[in-house]
């Protein structure tokens, strides 16, 4: 039987079951697997318990690989919920692709603004409303009901599939790089592709792939100016105070364009090659959607081209706030004694985290030299994250893009994201292989938000883009 | 009898009841008069109760002036503790002299970090320790010990004497003011001269008058960028982030020398005269032991009359902090969409507040233009109080500085304040007559921390003091 026979019958079995994939997410979002609440623990082990037993059902060979404890504030220690880490085939003539997905989610609560029970997937307008619904627990659900159409049509499945389904994604994934470290010359040793369904489209209508992730260095400024806060009244005008060095330093970082100020910055980002630039122009992208998205009238940029790039592959820079300093409500007269600016710097190809510390130490450095100030000023690169890139025209991103024409009848575009999701690079770094992001979600789930929901359509045509990846990989 | 005789019986007497004013203060110190705890009003009341027992007891006639109701952050309204309003002697022939006071206290707790509990007046080392020892039980009784020391001695009092004894003062004075306009044409309309004692020494040794307060002009710097906090990830880069235009205009402000950068701001402050500046090179100022006060290794000046001045006659501008922004420990990533950034200036004599606000929103509209920002800015003054002075060589003072020097032997140093107690300006304004800030504490009485105590040299000299400051009121 050709693929093309073929196919037309599994999107026919999908089409039909419909219904019973959406039970089986509801079942799923049903278990408040939040694993930002240390009380809602066990939900989450029984989220992993779920999975696993459906995964077994459909023979996957799993093992919980314990990932150790976690500490809480109080100083209390829990255990982490344990990874999955699944087997599914073993034929060494085919290819072996991992896939990574979460089965935890955020956390919510009707309170929060939220117009039905977010533990109860609930159906409206062909969406389907519920914590978990796309983020992401729906396309995890999608890769096993695509095993299990291939084996209730008896068909061979066209790859050995590797399954890393972790539950701590939402809470920082605590513990699984040391885990996927571990793993090296083990479980990852022989797998060829990485996919991870964990992202959106960049729109409502047109899918997407995603080759690019900015990194982040992010910064804290520490000003000490005296060993107790100071009443204003008293010492005003007489006192180096931390907050006029600190706001100044501040003021030195990014202008109103967001051009980042601090000398050196752009020297290692990557120029733009006519390549990369005809990439911007073939995408679809609303300039008016994104300002009322953001809730803004106008961008720094007009042309659609220039904000993705400054979105994805330029550096920016942004001021988060200050921690010591008075942050109420009403009039308080403080002098605080000691202030600590919080800013980050979302890096892209080739900059790197130890020159852009560098550079920013030394920048600080420069302008407290022009200040007569007697204050303890110190800079911190406090968490780094590097930038990850792909080949969107390397054989695995082919494939998807295949499969995506195959089902939408369209290209997708070829984007980025200008957020980071460390996990991709501990991916390629620990396989060496191609990791590719392919999201399933649209741009208007509102992941992290009140109402979050996946489309019935997504789901469906998710599911039938996943198959057909798979056979296209198979032929690389 | 001439004064002198009378005053060494006078101030014999003092001493020999050193145990009893030590327990009359105790019995205040008792009752936790907390204007700031809700809760604790009915103790606030037993404060107004207790006192106004012990005035009628004395001969002072009484009367509770109602001052209406507080509404409360939950929307509820209680009762403001009334103001005691108190008249002893009518004696046309005599100076009216109007003492004002408050009742109220600071809250307290152990947990604060207290050696002692604070509502037990404890004694240790010729120290009282208990909140309200100095601030301002101390100084409020020692009034009306000396009232009570003419009587048992037997001789007239030098003048009559009016009160005006609040207990919300530590939480605002709420309503005093507008009681204060009420009188003016009846309780106030007779009044010759207002003494406060209410504040502190410059040091631990030497007396001190005050003759002068700096006012305060509090702004809030409001912008804002889009109708929700954004994702840097996502959006930075792309837009115009309220935080670098409200950081851009904090950095503006003052350098790096405490001096005000707003164009105009130093015009209308008084020229140092001659005279004025001999009167900082007499005070008794260490600037070493101001340091350690403050928790700084070095002021901006260096010289005590130079840091005396930028404390007092000068204007001084701080940055107290951000509402809005990210304030918290760790590390967000969030493009904070309407921040409010608050700075205030004192200002002394011949600032006016319209003035400041007008040069402060020029100063913001100014730098504004210069950036190319589509976001919402405005400036706003959220409170302003003018600044107060003193001739500190009318003859109240004169007055003051003769009592200071038959205590102490030596003349009180003529200092002002940095901060504002805007109720003194008030009484001047509705009296018309001098106001006299006879500060009885020492610099380390610690009003608003832990351990307050009020020195018994303190308390028995105090009482001298007031009354010799009586006998040379009546002179005038």
């Amino acid at each position: 039987m050709s693929n093309e026979d073929f196919n037309k019958r599994l999107f026919k079995y999908f089409d039909d079951h419909q219904k019973d994939y959406i039970q089986r997410l509801g079942d799923a979002v049903r278990i408040p697997s939040v694993s930002a609440w240390p009380d809602h623990r066990s939900e989450v082990v029984r989220m992993v318990e779920w999975t696993k037993s459906l995964m077994e059902k459909l023979g996957v060979k799993v093992e919980l690989a314990d990932i150790g404890q976690q500490k809480l504030a109080d100083g209390t220690k829990i255990k982490l919920p344990d990874v999955i880490l699944g087997t599914y085939g073993n034929d060494k003539t085919k290819k072996n692709v991992l896939v990574y997905g979460h089965l935890d989610v955020q956390p919510a609560q009707v309170s929060d603004g939220w117009d039905t029970e977010p533990f109860v997937l609930t159906e409206k307008h062909g969406k389907l409303f519920g914590r978990g619904s796309t983020d992401d627990k729906g396309p995890v659900i999608s890769w096993l009901n695509v095993i299990e159409a291939y084996q209730t049509l008896n068909e061979p499945f066209p790859v050995n599939v590797k399954f890393v389904l972790e539950s701590m994604e939402e809470y920082g994934s605590d513990g699984l790089e040391d885990l996927l470290k571990s793993l090296k010359n083990t479980f990852l040793s022989d797998v060829d592709y990485v996919v991870i369904s964990d992202s959106y489209w960049l729109g409502k209508e047109k899918p997407c792939l995603q080759y690019g992730l900015r990194g982040i260095c992010y910064f804290f400024i520490d000003v000490e100016s005296s060993t107790k806060d100071l009443h204003s009244g008293v010492f005003g005008g007489t006192v180096h105070e931390a907050m006029t060095d600190l706001i100044t330093i501040m003021s030195t970082l990014v202008d109103d364009q967001g051009r980042i100020l601090i000398n050196g910055m752009y020297d290692d980002v990557a120029p733009l090659s006519p390549a990369e630039e005809q990439l911007y122009s073939k995408i679809t992208f609303d300039v008016s959607t994104y300002c009322s998205e953001a809730g803004v009238k106008k961008t720094i940029q007009t042309e659609k081209e220039k904000i993705l790039m400054h979105r994805w592959r330029y550096p920016s820079l942004s001021l988060h706030g200050i921690q010591g300093a008075f942050d109420g409500c009403g009039c308080k007269t403080v002098i605080p004694r000691h202030v600590i600016g919080k800013f980050s710097i979302r890096i892209v190809p080739n900059m790197k985290i130890s020159t852009v510390e560098k550079l920013v130490e030394n920048h600080v450095k420069q302008i407290m030299k022009t200040r007569n100030s007697p204050n303890k000023v110190s800079i911190k690169l406090e968490h780094g994250g590097n930038y990850w890139v792909a080949d969107p025209n390397n054989p695995q991103y082919v494939a998807a893009r295949k499969a995506t024409v195959a089902v939408h009848g369209i290209e997708p575009d070829l984007t980025r994201e200008g957020g980071s999701i460390p996990i991709t690079l501990t991916f390629q770094e620990q396989t060496g292989k191609s990791v590719l992001l392919l999201p399933v979600g649209a741009s208007d789930d509102g992941a992290h938000s009140q109402n979050e929901k996946f489309d019935i359509s997504n789901y469906m045509n998710g599911m039938k883009v996943m198959s057909v990846y798979f056979q296209e990989v198979a032929k690389l």
